[in-house]
């Protein structure tokens, strides 16, 4: 069997707060007898790349050095930072939670897939080559492309989680923030096929305009000064009693949770000091604003949850099943409902060019970048 | 049979933000067949009361009038507070968790216990006398007062709801806030009869001295410049991934949400940019501080949850055989693991006295009044 050779995207925290970036050359392992290897064609940058990617870097301290097809770039970081990080500290760690390619070697027992185009999850994506077992990969339907399936499970399994975490916890409606994302103009793609009913909170009129585009009906604009009195309103017509959070710092998240008690009282009929009888659950799955939640409970009353929501306990709460019946569902709507519509494709050392950089940690709203290793 | 007539607590917001406390007379109504009447002897000052008595009330604007048999107390609220009470406006709203006193008149099915002592909850205790289901009240062990049993209801339940809630939730060990408080002493004591772990957190030596009396091993001042890194230490000796919180405001609660992580960091072999993979659940069960919780959510990953605690709903969610062996339990150990210390006894016109009210408002760890309406 030929030997690969292939460079990896590493990220590295040192003892004195310096984080390198960096394209480590490795030798890919022979498979398993239940594993192969992938040539990795494509590979998006998702919020939740950039955490372990970038850490809380600030691209003010970038510097740039090494030569273009070996790129190092570093940032320092405060001391007083390196507390929540010591984990990692002095760790090379391979980056990419999720991405595509073709299978190019097969053990024994994989060999049906040897050729095949496949979808992969589980880390170390942005590199060359990924090692997988043979069960961990999707096979991507005839004539798609990597790119196509590249972010086939991330965004698609968070989305469909959020509408299976609904039934399983008995609600009934959605709030969604940062809602004008990638994920969002999916999850509001979902929504209206299955019949959920949504409420998306975006920050400007531009986003909202691209959700009434897929047909949504409730858009909020948090910077309205109305903004309140209509996120209650909106909240009693749907029925919304869950809310997903991707941004997580600030009291947007107590705001939800004040519209959906004010809802709840408008059909009291007795006063009662500990607030409504109505349940109300805020998930964070994303922390696009790091910066510390407010809780105005007085404002919300006793019947409330405040928790993380994180994919992969999610997957493992939902079972096989669950499962099994979402990733059907990503395949057979792969090219419709899943599309992910990127910016700009990148090569490997692109990734760590300052200008480039620059703008994908920002992850402002509807750019999203996928590295294709392959360019170089 | 013979009709009684008694007076009532009665605390009424008014429109232009006046909060009024008074004595209402109120003629009793004749019980129905399964029906008591009972003569209220005891009823404790709970914070739990104090939300509906006083509201966000600020004792500086108290004012007094009427007789010293018929006390008229007001409170000037600002306008800005009445948004979440509006519920409540215009309605002349009873008060008084719990009580005990001696039924004095039944209906037909619920004869065999006139003339017998009882405990009962269910609000409006704060009057002399309240008609009740018979099935709503607990006959006292035979020699109990009623000062004993006043309070057998609400912090013998919460206590012995932790406990419950810890089993359902599949925790093992106890974080409790305001801890040297009469509940948390209650705590404390169940706590070392079941041999579940512990850790209390206090304001002061002085508090702490009365937890270590009771046999309190781990104790902790949250005032003290080592703080942090004890309460991580308890929580890692004792495993502890549950926290009741009494305070609410402030950053406490996420302050013990980071110690569990940092516990669980302890034991870790490999870094996770999501935090630890244990699941760590703070309470809210009181609001002694009444101000925003802040959540640094980057100190304790994604696996928490923060939720309020509400008596009545863990009631429902327990089931009829945990109520029925906790009340029995609570029967059992009435004047031991039970019982409540009281710093005065009051009558119900007293309640309303400024300099009175201004002591029990503070809500002082270890001050509990009981008001005893047969006082006058």
């Amino acid at each position: 069997m030929m030997a690969f050779h292939g460079r990896e995207l590493r990220t590295t925290l040192t003892e004195d707060g310096t984080l390198t970036l960096s394209l480590e050359d490795v030798a890919v392992p022979a498979p398993g007898p239940d594993e192969i290897v992938v040539r990795v064609e494509a590979a998006p940058i998702n919020p939740s790349d950039l955490g372990l990617l970038l850490g809380p870097a600030d691209v003010r301290t970038m510097e740039s050095a090494g030569t273009a097809e070996r790129p190092v770039t570093t940032f320092r970081l405060p001391k007083a930072m390196l507390g929540g990080l010591r984990a990692r500290v002095g760790q090379s760690l391979a980056v990419g939670n999720e991405g595509a390619g073709i299978v190019v070697a097969a053990g024994e027992n994989a060999k049906a897939l040897e050729g095949r185009r496949v979808g992969m999850v589980g880390g170390a994506m942005f590199a060359d080559f990924r090692v997988l077992k043979a069960k961990e990969v999707l096979p991507l339907p005839d004539g798609a492309t990597s790119a196509e399936g590249a972010a086939m499970f991330v965004n698609p399994l968070t989305t469909l989680g959020f509408l299976e975490t609904m039934r399983m916890d008995g609600h009934k409606a959605i709030v969604h923030t940062a809602a004008a994302s990638n994920l969002g103009q999916m999850l509001q793609k979902l929504c209206l096929a299955d019949g959920v009913p949504l409420v998306n909170i975006v920050r400007s009129e531009q986003q909202a305009e691209i959700l009434r585009k897929l047909g949504a009906t409730h858009v909020l604009d948090s910077r309205a000064e109305d903004f309140r009195k209509k996120l209650a309103d909106a909240v009693a017509e749907t029925g919304a009693t869950l809310a997903f959070d991707a941004i997580g710092g600030g009291d947007l998240g107590s705001t939800i949770l004040q519209a959906m008690e004010q809802a709840a009282n408008r059909n009291a009929t007795e006063y009662s000091r500990y607030g409504s009888s109505v349940f109300k659950q805020l998930y964070v799955y994303g922390a696009l604003d790091p910066s510390p939640s407010t809780l105005n409970r007085m404002t919300f009353g006793f019947q409330w949850s405040v928790s993380g929501w994180l994919l992969f306990n999610f997957l493992r709460r939902a079972g096989a099943d669950a499962n099994a019946r979402m990733r059907q569902r990503i395949l057979d709507e792969l090219t419709t409902t899943f599309a992910s519509r990127y910016t700009a494709t990148i090569g490997l050392a692109e990734a760590l060019q300052p200008e480039v950089l620059k703008i994908y940690e920002r992850k402002a709203t509807g750019e999203k970048y996928l590295i294709d290793p392959t360019r170089g």
